[in-house]
């Protein structure tokens, strides 16, 4: 790829950048040829060559970060921190702005344990395998909570707040303490790692004065170069039920009776409801089923489900705990779930010692990745694009929301993967939408589709937690109480910290002062 | 009282100040004179003239609040906000800053119940009573989670990070979206609430980007005044018990084995741990005892134990929910205490419909305030100043700290209180000390006592969660990492927020700019 150079960077100006980045790191670890530019593309995006990095520059340690930074700022010169550049669906190992120098922490891979307490201060590069593997080979009884690829960064998720699937499962509420390097290069540890030498930075979040760490979350504020995490002690005994429902509709009682559970605590996982589609479409392609265009007919969705025994929506429900404990609540799960009459309950059950079911890693947080596989669900190059407004715990609100979206998906000849996952009072209502890289017609249509669902939601009051890089702007823009006053704060703040505007400029749909006409919504 | 103006500000100032409140909140809701100064002092402090309000103003409404904020920026004239004025051992309602006008949220006293999600939206001024009030007479089966003084705000406590006695009980993790007036005025809503209308504001956290909540919580970046807080639904049973343990030694391990359920989750709320006196001061007072002055003797203590049938340490833990878990929950809860031996177990068991006993309504969020009781032991003018470390979760470190601290009350001459209050994976180890405000040598001890402490923590790494006005300087000093990192951080944020400097300078050991030579440290 030709390069493309940040606005108002010279050629001359970028070769004086990267010759000090390379005093800092080694020249081995700058990458600017056209191969270079290549391996930091998002390849899932409809037009990889939208967000696209000059070069990339790879530090080992927290002090590198921190000279990278200084560099950057005083040659003005826009960096895009990532962790391990798996955040496939949302921009990948991209940049916002084109032009940008991708700050590459994926070697920076350490692990301190502190078993005690049950909890890791990780660096970015440490990805969920790095981590099991870690406590595996140590005999370490804690489990992580693993999203569906498992090749990404532990903090990296918990950074863009990400899930997981056992009582663990919102790792961004698993955080406890950082280290961030600060856009003017000073460092600070937050919560009570504000104290030099403290015992307690892994132990209590808040520390003394205002709390920081959600400040550096999905944010350009300051790029985490440690962070302590809580891993959940490994239980006696998971007990739970896998549940198809057979209608459309169904989904609503679902959510009723699933919600008040968990709001009550008899449920402390977030289960995900899913439609038949996202449990099928790691398990065949579509020319398998038919050859034509557009969404698929019920005729069709008919046949899949009955190949695979899908309900239209499925959720896998686990108690983690003692054995007596759980099997209390499994008795209450199990009448609340039979009294509304589901296509099938199919019991699971796991105690300490027992081998795990491969398939069922993610509720043993056991790393994983075969839920990438639907990307080969048109056969060729694939790709996924997530559209996830946070909904409220009410079936007929998520019933409604069903309707409209699934009407959109079949406007625009797209077919319907969504789930709804539970937090403890409210729904995020993921949308994957699997994409056809070979099929121009197709991608041509995403853009356009997305702009509708994210109007749609906004319409309903519904906002995104997190987005694809194309449509940060477009969703910090529904953002809109008493005239974006969120995004007044964020940038006041932002030009306070980062006067250069070098970090991250647009994550988040967040412009520094020097980069404010690049924003596009 | 004489009046006190603040830094830099005259007479002409000021009366042209409390003429624009007085427009915006009618005369009658301007303090000024000497009686109404006196209202606002710290009747627990031992120095009461040391934070002098200059006077008051209490709007009704957030538009009053941005209208007094803009008055204050133009005329630079130091605010601080309170929400009843309850934070007892804390400040009161005592500005740090001498000279402050006290902005008095305590008329503003709307509530809003989301039944369904389990959910209120507060003002400032809503009491626990008040909450608890609407509660009953709506018949609505949510519960609080009270602290021991519950004529207190709700939010208030949530924002200095209070705590209450059921699953609930960090408050301040039970935060979700608040309303907030910025130093300059403007009016941000945080979380999903920075979209207009948006039905999820109470129910998901952290919106889009940086998540801003914990940076209005125990903080001068803003002045919130409305937020909205979960409630816990009312369980079918409430089952557990009351531990008392004989010796000092017998704290080791309490803690390691309460630690250990309480990590596993198998015990969700966060049990206090109190010695002997945390119980006995609320029931007697000190001269029936002895004449003595000094820290009262071992024999002493052995009298008043034996009467009340107290432990050195004792402990009250409860199960919330339903009747099968919380009873397999507490065969296991029973066992492991059992196994270290106590001088006693009482169990304690309510069903839902059951009576409360009145003197254990905390465990039920039913607010009380008979533990402000104890400010009488001395049988004069009373009062209480916290100590408040954060310790990690380790029955040694406990022991260690209370020998250590047990060892200065001594030398000082003090009755020891403390408590160890678990969180998830940190104790925060709260020692009052109850102050005899008749008593003037005694009197001249606290301050160098207090400064011991923290320096004794300090050197274990060991820092306050929260702190009396008098110390919040000394507090933030300790948070020295990188030279005080986060200090730096916090104040260029502040002055990038507060030009003029006016919102509660000095709050958490924050100063702006233009009051940096009122640091005391």
């Amino acid at each position: 790829m030709d390069p493309i150079f940040p606005p108002g960077v010279t050629a001359a100006a970028m070769d004086r950048a990267l010759k000090a980045f390379a005093r800092v790191v080694g020249a081995e670890n700058v990458f600017a040829t056209a191969e270079d530019r290549d391996t930091y593309v998002d390849k899932f995006a409809v037009d990889e060559g939208r967000h696209h990095a000059y070069g990339a520059v790879a530090p080992i340690s927290t002090e590198e970060v921190r000279a990278i930074v200084k560099i950057a700022a005083e040659n003005r010169m826009p960096i895009w921190p990532i962790s391990r550049g798996k955040n496939l669906g949302y921009g990948a190992s991209a940049p916002e702005l084109s032009g940008s120098i991708v700050l590459d922490m994926s070697r920076m891979k350490k692990i301190e344990l502190d078993l005690e307490s049950g909890s890791v201060l990780l660096e970015p590069g440490v990805g969920f395998y790095d981590l099991y593997d870690y406590l595996q080979a140590h005999k370490v009884p804690l489990w992580l909570s693993v999203p569906g690829n498992s090749w990404g960064s532990v903090i990296g998720n918990a950074l863009d707040r990400g899930l997981g699937y056992t009582p663990y499962g919102e790792n961004t509420t698993k955080l406890c303490g950082l280290e961030v390097v600060l856009p003017d290069g000073d460092l600070v540890r937050t919560g009570m790692g504000a104290m030099a030498n403290s015992p307690t930075w892994n132990l209590y979040r808040y520390g003394f004065g205002p709390a920081w760490d959600q400040m550096f979350v999905q944010s350009n504020f300051g790029i985490v170069t440690k962070a302590n995490m809580w891993l959940m002690p490994e239980p006696e005994q998971v007990r739970g039920m896998d549940v198809e429902m057979d209608l459309p509709e169904d989904l609503g009682p679902l959510i009723d009776t699933i919600g008040a559970l968990r709001r009550e605590g008899l449920l402390q996982q977030s289960p995900t409801i899913g439609n038949w589609f996202r449990a099928a479409n790691i398990l065949t392609t579509r020319s398998q089923w038919t050859d034509k265009p557009g969404s698929l007919s019920d005729e069709v969705i008919a046949k899949i489900r009955k190949q695979f025994g899908l309900g239209w929506w499925g959720v896998s429900l686990r108690l983690y705990g003692r054995e007596s404990v759980t099997n209390a609540a499994y008795a209450i799960l199990e009448q609340a779930l039979q009294a509304i009459k589901p296509m099938a309950i199919k019991p699971q059950l796991w105690r300490r010692g027992d081998a795990m079911i491969p398939s069922q890693g993610g509720w043993y947080g056991v790393p994983m990745t075969f839920p990438m596989q639907n990307i080969n669900w048109f056969g060729g190059r694939g790709g996924h694009i997530g559209f996830s407004p946070i909904l409220p715990q009410s079936g007929k609100l998520a019933v409604e929301q069903f309707h409209r979206t699934y009407a959109r998906y079949k406007e625009y000849g797209m077919d319907y993967q969504a789930s709804f996952a539970f937090g403890e009072r409210h729904l995020i209502n993921v949308n994957a939408l699997l994409i056809n890289k070979d099929d121009p017609a197709f991608l041509k249509r995403v853009d356009p589709f997305l702009r509708t669902l994210i109007a749609d939601a906004r319409k309903q009051g519904y906002g995104e937690y997190r987005t694809h890089l194309d449509y940060m702007d477009t969703v910090a823009d529904t953002y809109d109480f008493n005239d974006h006053a969120l995004r007044r704060l964020n940038e006041k703040v932002k030009n306070a910290l980062d006067p250069a505007g070098i970090l991250a400029p647009g994550k988040s749909g967040i412009w520094p002062a020097a980069y404010a006409k690049e924003r596009r919504s």
